[in-house]
């Protein structure tokens, strides 16, 4: 397990205002009405000032998806068998799963992390074997995992970062990949909000009318007999969570640190975000939301978090399929700040006096 | 000026059932719950259904932007002085304009057809001169063409279909580029609507209130001069459209025959597809919205055509911006349809029994 860096969150630094002014200014002098590119020029600002340049580049690119098991499957709140997270990950390595295709399609590498598989995967080249355990314990009946075990899953997302990092990185995208994970982050979001399950929890990967029930149902006593306080953002993660949530609310802080724009994916890689945002607020101006998920609880969460989306497009997958599609949205955003001509260098006219 | 032709409605198909029924059952045997890539499910079967193939491809991407100049200007309609339109002509040929640096994201061609510019354009090799006059006339004080431009407007369109076409062309999208070209656009909403225009004129390119009043009241007086007919689409094109506008209903028109799946932009595009409807409504399953745009009638406009955008970013720009960003969605929907494993291939577990 990997300890807990003590100076993580307060390496978090603001976004560089003079960068997003200098983007800002820029937009305005650029071939177009002022505002009509509407979000791709707001988020271009918002990835100068994290970058902290003013015309920023998103070249190179990386989804960065974790693998976790839960032990609240016993409880038969999933629609497929615990053993497709150990063979999605196969599939995701070997090029066939829909994170490998649209990562090819907008040419970005792909990095599995096994943070708590509970089958043993073989190396692999693109996978970062840093499992906590090989699966958390079951919610509804006590704590996924100690307050350690949510530590070292953290810092297994923040070591996922630093070696993308090293082989070049300008924004990245979260991903998440466990049979079950939709009921431990239906439960971090009920946590935190305070809002009842039955309002957050959604049918996953496709559980039945019953299915739906015991999962509200499990989601129910995981919060009455755990008792998570949502003031401590790692006793909710440690309480309610799983070892791929906590290692993408680590891949998000991470990326905070290094000033890397993380692009988070839907519903799993949205709870992880909300305990990144109780851990460190000051990594929230780092988010790109990449699109509202059909689970029913995300648009909660984008409101708890305050971001909104740049995609609905009903998905429900996972595995950073949505945080894909947007990073290309986000470098077209970047290329139309950078690549456009100026009013003066193009020699249009400027608006008519009113 | 380009003569009708008139087989040219007839030869439209509809799409292939068997091809569709192909595409959605592949759908379901790939590495994900059914349903679970939402949107892009669909689109990818819709392309099916318009190519006539069960996996299609998308590899050969053109932008059709179409220029024209408006009469209506002298109204005070527009924040932009007429010159902007040949202006820009240049700068998208150039590759300075928003269109040009998003076709080269996403790996598309542009061609610009001038279908009506009030300047004289010099030759270039992706400039298709097929100007049916140089501006319309004021709309507010009579016709904005003849009948008889009016189908030489839809024969530029699909002239420019064609010659992309023989270049390979797998997917179009359409684009606009003309000032003053939301007032005729509103007009034609208005006409086939019967909506005041008052809830449908915006800002355009960003006229202030009291170029927004002139604009409704321009498009008001159009109306109550030309008395465009809801039933006669052609009618109404001439009465109260734009070259260019004529152009792009060509395009769609053009785009249905040759089977190729056709990605409309915003404001000006989706009144361009209102006409190419009203001529033929056997077109609209080749349709692909690409956005939902700022401007005010928008919404209306796909309400009426009965067709849901991808994308709802804020844009309000036009040239085909909106339609590039919404083709690499389309290309990634049918990527995820042809190149994922299914679960037989990658040997993953299916659903567990109810």
């Amino acid at each position: 397990m990997i300890p807990w860096d003590d100076t993580l969150l307060e390496r978090i630094e603001p976004l560089d205002a003079e960068a997003m002014r200098l983007a800002a200014a820029r937009q305005d002098s650029l071939t177009k009405p002022p505002g009509s590119m509407g979000r791709l020029e707001r988020v271009a600002t918002q990835v100068a000032g994290i970058a902290g340049h003013p015309r920023p580049a998103i070249g190179r690119k990386a989804i960065i998806t974790v693998a976790g098991d839960h032990g609240v499957v016993a409880e038969g709140v999933s629609a497929y068998p615990q053993a497709v997270t150990a063979q999605m990950v196969h599939n995701i390595l070997s090029g066939g799963a829909a994170i490998s295709v649209l990562a090819r399609h907008i040419g970005a590498r792909v990095l599995v992390v096994d943070a708590g598989v509970a089958a043993d995967l073989p190396a692999h080249p693109h996978l970062l074997s840093a499992r906590v355990a090989p699966g958390t314990a079951n919610i509804a009946l006590g704590p996924a995992m100690t307050r350690t075990q949510a530590q070292a899953a953290i810092m297994a997302g923040v070591e996922a970062v630093r070696r993308e990092r090293a082989l070049g990185l300008d924004i990245v995208g979260t991903g998440d990949m466990g049979i079950g994970n939709t009921t431990p982050s239906a439960a971090i979001c009920a946590a935190l909000t305070n809002v009842d399950p039955a309002a957050i929890c959604g049918r996953g990967a496709g559980v039945d009318d019953e299915g739906l029930q015991r999962k509200v149902g499990a989601v129910r006593r995981a919060l009455a007999i755990n008792a998570p306080n949502p003031q401590d953002a790692l006793g909710v993660l440690a309480a309610v969570g799983g070892f791929e949530i906590g290692a993408i609310a680590g891949v998000i802080l991470g990326a905070a640190v290094e000033r890397v724009p993380v692009v988070v994916d839907g519903f799993i890689s949205t709870a992880a975000a909300m305990i990144a945002v109780g851990l460190a607020p000051q990594c929230r101006p780092y988010l790109i939301a990449a699109h509202r998920s059909q689970e029913t609880g995300h648009r909660l969460m984008l409101d708890w978090l305050q971001i909104e989306p740049l995609l609905d497009l009903d998905l429900r997958l996972g595995e950073g399929t949505g945080a894909a599609l947007a990073i290309s949205l986000v470098e077209a955003a970047c290329k139309v700040l950078d690549e456009m001509a100026t009013f003066d260098q193009a020699g249009v006219s400027g608006r008519l006096a009113p």
